[in-house]
C-alpha cells in the first residue's frame, strides 16, 4: 500500500521513510498509515474509515469552528440527509451542477422501489430553504442564521485521496437569509474573515481568497469566493469557499419576509461551507514534515507525552518523579506517561510522528540534577528546565507552540506568486512550482475559452480574482492579448 | 397540526394549551411545535428537521456521553455511512432482522445504476468488523474499544414521531471486542452502569434494565439488555440497550486475535448503542408539564433569563440594574437579558414553554428593596433575593436544580409494578396505566407463544426479565400455567 520509492537513509522502518518534499504522495500515505489516521481498505470506493487519532483533533477543529460560527450568529440545526429529487429541480443551476455527482437512494426495506428517488445530499439548499419558506415570515426574523454539522456525499468522478477528497466528507454548512443584497454581501465578508481566524491563526495553514470565475463557481450562485491553500510543490487546494446565492434560490423556493413597507420581499442568500475533514488533510499534509505530524497544539490528541530514560536499577526513582510531573500536568492537558516497554528512542520516534507538541524526558542524571528535558515538537528544539519551576515553564512553551509554528508556516504567499506576461514564462513557472499572476481578459463567462486554453497547454487552472487589494497589474490577457480587465492567478490544484 | 381537543383553560394562547396528563400526544405535538423543537414539515415521511432549541441540547447530551465513554477508555472514529449488501450477507440472523428496514442507494450520477446495492447503515457491525479482522491482531490489542456519535437510517413501519422514532436518528454506538467472554459481560455491565449515569443521573430518567426475551433480541445478538423507561399513561420506551455478541459475528468476519499461548482465538464482541435523539424525546416528554419544557440545568440552551419590569418613567434604573445582573451571570451561564416589547407575562409564558431554569424578575420596587426575584423553573418557587448576595445564591439554586428535578421526577418505578397472577388482572392493570409483573414459562424461544398471546389478548408486550435482583417471584406462568422459570415484566410501549 505505501509506495517505498525514495526512502530517507537512516530514518527507523517504524517511522516515516519517505520524503515529503521528495515525493508528496508517497509521504503522506506513510503518514496516513504510520500515524493510523484512515484506512483505505474499506469496500466501497472513496470511502474510509477515519480513525481514533484523525477523529479526536477533528471533532476539536469542529468544535473551534461552531464555537465561531454561534459567537457571529449562527444556531445550529439537524436537517435529514436525504433530500426528495423534486426538490433538487426548483434551480436549474444547481441541478445541473450536481446531477452527475448525486448518489440516489431508490428502494427501501421489502418493499422495494421508492415512488421518488431521495439524494443522499450533496449540499443542503434544496432541503434548507425549501424549510426556510415556512420559517421566515417578515424582516423581524432576518438576519436568519443558521448551521449544521454533518457529511455530504459525491460520487467524485476525480482521484480521491483520504480527507483531501472522498465520496463522502464531513463539513459544516451555513445558510443565512437577509433583507437586503448589502447586508448578504457583509456575511460573504464575515465568511471569509472567519475562515482567516480559524484555517490561519487556529490551524496554522496561509490561504488567500479568490473571486471565482463565472465558470467555476458554485452550481446556483451569483458569486462564489474561496479559499486557496498552497500545499507545497505549487499545487493548491480549495479550503472554504463562501457563496453570495442572491434571490436564485429565493424565488423558486419562495422564501420571502414581509419588510418594514409592510410589503413581500424574496431573501438575499449565502452560504458557506466548511469542510473540516478537507481542512485536516490540508493541515496534516501542510504542517507535517519528514518525521510525521505536526498539530497546532489545542488540536493534538495528545499534548504533553512524558519518557523515562530507565537505567538498570535506577528505574523506580525515575517513574516516581516522571510520576509526579504526569500529576502536575494531567488536569491542564491531555498528557501522558509513556512507561511502556518500548526503548526511549523508538518511544521518542513514535510520538514526534504523531506530533505530540511537547516531550518530557527525565533520566536517572535528569533526577539528580532536578531537571527535565524538554522538546518542541514543531522544531525540536530542546531545553534543560529545573524540575522546581516546570509548571510554569511547560505553561510558557504550550502557549507559544502555535504562535510561533504559524509563524514559521505563514510563509509569505507572496514569495510563492510569479508575474507573467506570456504563456511560455508561466509554464515555467508552474513546473517550478510557483503561482502565476497574470492580466486576464474577463473572469464572466467570455473569459472560460482563454481558461480552457491555459488548462490544456499549462495545466494550471485559473483560479480567479484576489479579493483582498492586488499590487499586480497587468495591460493584457496572457491568453488571447486583449486589454486585462484584471489580473488572476493560476495554479496546479489537488 | 396541532390537534386542539381538551383544551386548559385560562391559558394563553401563546403557551401550551393542552394537558399532558389528559392528552400525552397532543401535549407533545404541541410542545414540539410551540418550543420550536421539530418541524414536520419536511417532505418525506418519517424525516423531520431538529430545530436550534432541540438542537443544543442533543449536542450537550452527546458531549456528556462522548466524554463517559472516554473516559471508560473508549475512542472515537467515524465510519462511512453506507454498506456493501456483500457485508450484510455475512451474519444470517442480522440480516434477516434488518433486511425490512434498510434504505438502498442503487444509483449515482450519470453513471446510473451501481454494481452493488450499498445500504444506509441501519447499524454499523457489518461495516465496523470487516475493518475490526483488520485492526486486531493480538492479545495486545484487546480489549478494542471504539464508538461513533452518528445518525442511522431505518425504514421504519410503526407510526413515527419526533426523537421517539424515526427513519433517520442520531445515535452514538460503541463495539468492543475483548479476549474472553467474561471480560464481555463485564463491559455489558458497565454499558448499563454508563446507561443509569446518564439517563437517571444526568437526564433524569427513571429507567429498569431487562434481559430481553430470545424473540426480541438484537439480529445477531447472543443476549440483549435493554433500558425501559416508564414515560407516563403507563406506556415504557426503549432507551439503550447493550447487546453481547459472543462470537455469532467475529467468526463471519474474521476477527481473531493471537492469544497469550500463541493460539489464534475468535474475539467476543459487544455492541451497546444510546440513541441520543430518541434519548431527548423521552426526556422532554417525561420531564414536560402543562407549561412546556422541563429541562435539566445543564442542558438547557439558555440556563438564566433574566426579565426587567418596566413601569413609565423608571424603566432606565430597571434596564441598568438588569444588565448588571446579567453582568454578573454571563460568563458562568447560558445567560439572557430579555429586553423585547413583549410584556412581562408573556416573557414569563415564553421562557416557562422553553423550559429555561431559572427566571430573575426585577422591577422598580425590587431595585428599590435591593433584591431580585428568582423563580425556578421545574416547581415554580420564587425566592426575594438580596441583590448583594445574588450571584452566589443563584449559583447555589443553580447547583441545586438538576438534584432537585432528579428528587421529583425519580419517583420510584416499583410504585407503578402491580404483580399479577391471572390474565384478567394483568388486563386491569394495563388498562389503569400500570406495568404488570408476572410468572412466566420461559424467556428462551419456547415462551414466544404465551408472549404472543399476551400481546395480543392484553395488547402488552412482554419486556423481559429484570437485570437486577427481582423481589418478586411466581409460582406459574402467567398465560399457559407450567411452572414459572422466572419473573417478567408487561407493559404496553411506544
Amino acid at each position: 500500500m505505501i509506495t517505498m520509492a525514495k526512502k530517507k537513509k537512516d530514518a527507523p522502518i517504524t517511522g516515516i521513510t519517505v520524503s515529503k518534499e521528495e515525493d508528496f504522495s508517497a509521504w503522506y500515505t506513510e503518514v496516513l498509515t504510520k500515524c493510523e489516521l484512515a484506512d483505505i481498505r474499506y469496500n466501497i470506493k472513496g470511502f474510509v474509515c477515519y480513525l481514533p487519532w484523525a477523529t479526536i483533533t477533528i471533532k476539536k477543529m469542529y468544535q473551534k469552528y461552531e464555537e465561531l460560527l454561534e459567537k457571529n450568529g449562527h444556531l445550529p440545526l439537524i436537517m435529514p440527509s436525504l433530500i426528495p429529487e423534486r426538490n433538487f429541480h426548483l434551480e436549474a443551476d444547481h441541478v445541473e451542477g450536481f446531477a452527475p455527482e448525486v448518489f440516489w437512494v431508490t428502494e427501501a426495506g421489502s418493499s422495494g422501489l421508492l415512488s421518488e428517488r431521495l439524494a443522499l445530499r450533496p449540499t443542503s439548499e434544496t432541503a434548507l430553504y425549501m424549510m426556510y419558506s415556512y420559517w421566515i415570515r417578515s424582516y423581524n426574523d432576518l438576519p436568519f442564521k443558521r448551521y449544521q454539522s454533518c457529511q455530504v456525499w459525491r460520487y467524485e468522478g476525480k482521484m480521491t485521496r483520504p480527507f483531501f477528497r472522498g465520496r463522502e466528507f464531513h463539513w459544516i454548512e451555513a445558510h443565512n437569509v437577509f433583507a437586503s443584497e448589502e447586508e448578504a454581501m457583509q456575511q460573504v465578508y464575515q465568511d471569509m474573515e472567519m475562515t482567516y481566524q480559524m484555517i490561519q491563526e487556529e490551524f496554522c495553514i496561509p490561504i488567500i481568497f479568490f473571486q471565482r470565475p463565472k465558470w467555476d463557481k458554485f452550481a446556483g450562485s451569483v458569486n462564489s469566493y474561496a479559499a486557496d491553500a498552497l500545499m507545497g510543490s505549487g499545487k493548491v487546494l480549495q479550503l472554504p469557499s463562501t457563496h453570495y446565492l442572491g434571490q436564485n434560490f429565493s424565488k423558486p423556493f419562495n422564501v420571502k419576509f414581509v419588510d418594514k413597507d409592510g410589503e413581500e420581499k424574496y431573501g438575499y442568500i449565502t452560504c458557506y461551507g466548511p469542510a473540516i475533514s478537507r481542512i485536516y488533510g490540508a493541515m496534516i499534509a501542510y504542517l507535517g514534515d519528514d518525521k510525521g505530524l505536526v498539530l497546532p497544539f489545542d488540536l493534538a490528541p495528545i499534548q504533553v507525552v512524558i519518557v523515562p530514560i530507565l537505567v538498570k536499577g535506577k528505574e523506580n526513582f525515575v517513574i516516581e518523579k516522571c510520576q509526579e510531573i504526569y500529576d502536575l500536568f494531567k488536569d491542564e492537558y491531555r498528557t501522558k506517561l509513556d512507561d511502556s516497554e518500548n526503548s526511549p528512542g523508538s518511544k521518542f520516534y513514535q510520538w514526534e510522528m504523531k506530533g505530540v507538541p511537547i516531550r518530557i524526558e527525565v533520566g536517572p542524571k535528569d533526577v539528580e540534577k532536578d531537571q527535565a528535558v524538554v522538546v518542541k515538537r514543531h522544531d525540536g528544539t530542546k531545553s534543560f528546565l529545573p524540575l522546581k519551576n516546570l509548571k510554569n515553564s511547560v505553561k510558557k512553551i504550550a502557549n507559544n507552540f502555535t504562535i510561533e509554528l504559524k509563524k514559521s508556516k505563514l510563509l509569505d504567499f507572496e514569495e510563492q506568486i510569479e508575474p507573467c506576461h506570456e504563456l511560455d514564462s508561466a509554464r515555467e513557472a508552474l513546473e517550478a512550482g510557483k503561482i502565476v499572476c497574470c492580466g486576464f481578459c474577463s473572469i464572466e463567462e467570455e473569459g472560460e475559452r482563454c481558461a480552457e486554453t491555459i488548462e490544456k497547454d499549462l495545466g494550471g487552472f485559473v483560479r480567479g480574482k484576489r479579493v483582498d487589494d492586488d499590487k499586480h497589474k497587468f495591460a493584457s490577457c496572457i491568453n488571447c492579448g486583449k486589454p486585462a480587465s484584471c489580473t488572476v492567478y493560476i495554479a496546479k490544484s489537488y
